[in-house]
Parts: structure tokens; C-alpha cells; sequence
């Protein structure tokens, strides 16, 4: 028996978080209400703000609230070299941990079509414009070694050999059957120094 | 280098959230972007509305959307037998593991003036009142055995002295230096049956 069914609310939809279970989820609701109002109002708007104006950026597909992110717009980057991978998280890692100082390209996911994520889910046709464009020189291929990571390289690989640009592929050393957002730093580092033509 | 400084700024409100670190505030901040974004909007307004209309009951002081809670109104329940918990959390506890049929009244806390919680902050002069009233014949303390559950304790002992009602306090059996949440089902109940004179 609750006294407040808002609460008993509140409990269900934390659960919509990831590794937020039933036990986590009242801990969590009472933490906000019992001393952090405020910090619940903030998050609650962040959450709904972030919802609704975070958009793709149109030339790499990355989450930003600007029509062209900041990385795709940057005059300082090579705009020749072009990295593939599946989530921003993987951008951000690459970006934390090499000099990577190309561009990038992000799937938003990877080839499944048994879930019904096909290549114009993951915006290949947009990167088909790009690969024709002329200016990419080369494209670096750095999804996961999962299953369907490895299908989606498959796949970039025709791509790239369709637009006569080079594809190459991090190097192994990222663990095999893991996703990328997982890999240490100097692991990273070295995988996009050791890359081989694929 | 993050090209979006609303889902930094996401990134950085979620980890208010009670055991959210940086590197989970990443993955429910994606999570939440890549295909759950109504999802996010129901969170965020459920969040929202909570910490704007969850107040707490006149009576007994949990947490509720009205003046009185459904379990103070219940005319089915004991109103001469009150058990004093410091948390909402211990009345949901206390509800699914045992047949306690009183009343409840909820501190919210602990005494620590160390930390600026004093009787006031608790709602003591309600507790007091409700004592006062006549109508309670026994109050049974389920505070923690923590050193601020056992002070709480000793506080409610003095009040129930002086208002001449009998004090009862649940039985060992509640692992010492625990809280009261963490309890199993079989053990609060055995701890709620052998109270003793307190």
C-alpha cells in the first residue's frame, strides 16, 4: 500500500534507465525527495531540454543541438580523413585518448537487420555523399568487433571500394567480441596508429 | 572536445543522481538519446511533477500528493498503536513484511544536530501532539540502530515518558549498525512480534 501513487510513478520510470533496478529506483526517488528538490527540478529540465533539441549533426550524424556540430565544422581538422564508428560515446573516446585530427562519421548503431536496423538507418546514404564528394581521401573503419560491428565494416568496406576511396581499419588490439566505448586509452591510441588497409 | 554542451550538460545532472558516476552518466545520457526519448520526456515530467507536488502528510509526515495519507485516513487501522520510523522507505518495508495494523509516523531523518537535524526538523512537536491527544496507547520506535538511530531512539523514549504513553522498541534481531531498509522480510517481522519495554 503507497500513499502516493506520483511516487510509486516516479519509482517505475526511473527503471527506464539503464542498470537502474526496482531497489536502485526507490533509493534514488527518495534521495531526490527527501533533500534535493532542486537538483530533481534541474535534472527533470536538462532531461526534457536535451530530449527535445538535441538533434544529428547533417554532416556526421553526432548528437548536437546545431545543424553542423563543432567537430565537422572545425577549419583545423582534416577534412580527408574519416572515421566511422557507431556511437558518439566512441568519439568522445577517440578523441580523449588519440591525436586524431580527422573527421567523423557516426552510425548511430550497427548493421542488424534481424532488429530491423538497415544502412539507411544508419545514414549510409549520407555517407555515400560524402565518400563522392572527392574529398575524403581516406576512411578508417572503427566500429566493435562484434558481430554486427564486423557486418557494418563489411559493408563500409564496399562502400569505400565503390567510391574508389581507401578504407583501412583500426588495428586489432581492441579486445575481440567488446564494444569500443570499453577500450583504455593507450589501447585506442595504438589500434588507430597500427591501422591496416582493409 | 564535445560538440554538444547540452548533453555535457546532461552528462553532469545525472550524476546527481545517487550512485551515478561520470562513465554511467554517459551511457544512460546515450541510451536515453539513441531511441528512448519519450521515455526521457516521461522521466522528466514525472521527475518534475514529484518534486513539485509530493508534500507530506499532516498527519504523519511521508510522503504523499494529499493533506492526509491514504494510511492515516484508513479507518481500518489502529489509531492507539503508532510505530515511528525515520524513513518513507521503512513504512514500505514494514507494510510488505509484516501484519502491523497501526499507524505510522515518519521522521524523515535522524537526530544529528552535528549535521543541523534537531527534533524540530523531525516533526517532534507533531509526534508530541499526536501523544498528547490521548488516543495513543503504545508507540513502538523502528529507528535504526545506527549511533543517530539510537539517539532518535532515546528522544522518543522521553517523549512518550512524558505524554504517559508505553514506549516499545522492536526487537534485536534488525542487524546492529544497519538500516532499516536493508532488512529482509522474515527478520522485521520477527523484530515488529517481540518488541520489548523500552
Amino acid at each position: 500500500m503507497n500513499p502516493s501513487p506520483l511516487l510509486a510513478e516516479l519509482i517505475t520510470v526511473l527503471q527506464f534507465l539503464p542498470g537502474i533496478g526496482p531497489k536502485s529506483a526507490q533509493r534514488i526517488a527518495f534521495h531526490l525527495l527527501e533533500q534535493h528538490r532542486d537538483k530533481a527540478r534541474r535534472l527533470a529540465d536538462v532531461m526534457r531540454r536535451a530530449a527535445d533539441q538535441i538533434g544529428q549533426c547533417a554532416s556526421c550524424r553526432t548528437f548536437c543541438e546545431t545543424e553542423v556540430c563543432s567537430l565537422c565544422r572545425s577549419e583545423s581538422r582534416d577534412a580527408s580523413l574519416i572515421c566511422v564508428v557507431e556511437s558518439p560515446l566512441d568519439v568522445a573516446s577517440i578523441e580523449a585518448a588519440s591525436d586524431f585530427r580527422g573527421k567523423y562519421f557516426v552510425l548511430l548503431g550497427r548493421l542488424s537487420p534481424i532488429d530491423g536496423v538497415t544502412p539507411d538507418t544508419l545514414g549510409m546514404p549520407l555517407l555515400e555523399q560524402r565518400l563522392a564528394g572527392g574529398e575524403v581521401r581516406e576512411m578508417i573503419v572503427a566500429t566493435g568487433t562484434t558481430m554486427e560491428g564486423e557486418a557494418t565494416a563489411h559493408y563500409l568496406r564496399q562502400l569505400a571500394q565503390r567510391a574508389n576511396v581507401r578504407a583501412t581499419r583500426i588495428a586489432y588490439g581492441v579486445p575481440v567480441g567488446g564494444d569500443l566505448e570499453f577500450v583504455d586509452g593507450s589501447t585506442l591510441s595504438h589500434a588507430l596508429a597500427s591501422r591496416r588497409d582493409y
